[in-house]
């Protein structure tokens, strides 16, 4: 780094980070220090230019217009560069090295939505059937990580693709809310329900994300996976994939969100006219922190 | 670093980077290391959670959706971290520090318009007068850096604020292209117009780089300038300010463009019923390198 600054003006990133005021919060002053030297040290080490610089820009702001309440294209941008993963490791991290670890979490993706339709257990989210769909029926239990003792009452998000890879907001051949839902744990903590065996797919590749991949030589697929959310008053929420462990792109994920940990195998499932797979997955779920030790991890930048 | 990597999964940003293809450009494969490295880590030493980097991801996101052909507010949120003056430091480094120097540079800004209109020397870019504005009789000399010649035929862009501190496409009161204008140097290099006395502003404040200032405890005034850019067939282009040497936020300019070779001092002005003061400020341009050198330094990410 010595030598990188002394080519340019040595003194110009510190006081850049020096303009920061007295009332910027705590964390604000801990996020701007390396937020700028590595920002500047990244221009240094590359003798980023002028056209450079700006083509970033216009790619950033291209990321922006194309964003809305079904695309989020910024955070499409951060997932090709693992940026995503990452900050979902980091957040999770402690807690995934703990005995009583929780079930491990993968990035939220852009395609959730906050409104998917309440089934009760045993129905089905597929609401568009496509011919080549394998119907699944996927089941399981959330237990407490540290009893062992099924959990009542956990709210389980679960969101998927259909067979040519797309989610519902993508398209308009699939009825509204098509393969997402919501389910509650039974007394013993079980859930279950029928939904599509899911397929590899593209991120959307016609945005900044989609140039950014291009630039790289690199594919735009995903493993197929199936997106899940827990949420329960008295537990740590769990954002989640599985991922088909007989699939494609399980080393070479576009935006890095496989783990081990969340493979599973669908199966044949046997004496069941409504479907010809199954699969079964357990949630353990880590008691919430205090509400007071709750309020204090609440920042932003 | 070491420490760092260890706390997460050390081999995480190597593998993001080794997803980079064979048919990348080797500029692409020279930016992409240091970026995706400087991105994770500035992630891992700030220990970024989810929150935060969805906080950050929504910022840039109202960027771009604030951004159209009159504002760019990607362009502004990298000015006030001081990535603008930095890429120009890095860009014109070079050539600054040659013997043959041109002219110091500084950023463009987001109120550039390339349709301005063109006058004589001598004409006036005034097209609304404020009650309070002071006129102010520009001129100068373009001369070869390394020769000292007057060069003809040097197009020079000029655009600036009025006394409310807004430029005329910030502003519904301003005649269209108030304040800015081109004018080509004469046989021995001089240019002359009359424009106004410039005067401090904020920098827009009402969006995503007006809400890091916020954070940051940073005001958002930029120091009284006149901005410049000087084109010509066989010369480098600059795009640079010329500073009100004796007005507030040298020191402190919100973007960090300040450099102690623009400063200009405005005087008195005897014996001109148009203008009450006067400035003069003369470039020195450097020869194009050839077409062929030229071409070798374009690249894009």
């Amino acid at each position: 780094m010595g030598s990188l600054e002394h080519k340019y003006d040595p003194t110009f990133t510190e006081r850049v980070i020096a303009a920061t005021g007295p009332k910027a919060s705590p964390r604000t002053r801990e996020i701007i220090g390396p937020l700028l030297r590595h920002l500047h040290d990244f221009a240094r080490e590359v003798n980023l230019t002028v056209d450079e610089w700006m083509a970033g820009v216009e790619l950033v702001n291209w990321a922006g217009q194309m964003s809305n309440d079904k695309r989020n294209e910024g955070q499409l941008l951060c997932d090709v560069l693992g940026l995503e993963s990452l900050v979902d490791e980091i957040t999770f991290s402690a807690a995934a090295h703990a005995k009583d670890a929780h079930t491990a979490t993968a990035i939220l993706g852009p395609f959730f939505r906050k409104d998917a339709p309440h089934y009760p257990n045993g129905g089905s989210i597929i609401k568009t059937m496509p011919a080549d769909g394998q119907v699944t029926y996927m089941h399981g239990r959330c237990v407490d990580s540290v009893t062992g003792e099924g959990i009542p009452g956990v709210v389980i998000d679960v969101w998927e693709d259909s067979t040519n890879g797309l989610y519902e907001q993508q398209d308009p051949d699939q009825e509204d809310c098509n393969l997402r839902g919501r389910f509650t744990t039974d007394e013993e903590g079980r859930y279950s329900w029928y939904c599509l065996k899911p397929t590899p797919y593209p991120i959307p590749y016609d945005g900044p994300a989609g140039k950014v991949l291009q630039l790289l030589d690199r594919h735009p697929f995903r493993p197929a996976h199936i997106h899940l959310i827990t949420t329960h008053p008295e537990y740590m929420p769990i954002t989640t994939q599985i991922f088909d462990d007989s699939g494609p792109y399980l080393t070479d994920d576009s935006v890095f969100a496989v783990k081990d940990s969340l493979l599973v195998h669908f199966k044949p499932r046997e004496n069941d006219p409504k479907a010809s797979l199954e699969v079964e997955y357990n949630f353990k779920l880590k008691k919430q922190p205090s509400q007071l030790e709750q309020g204090d991890e609440v920042t932003g930048i």
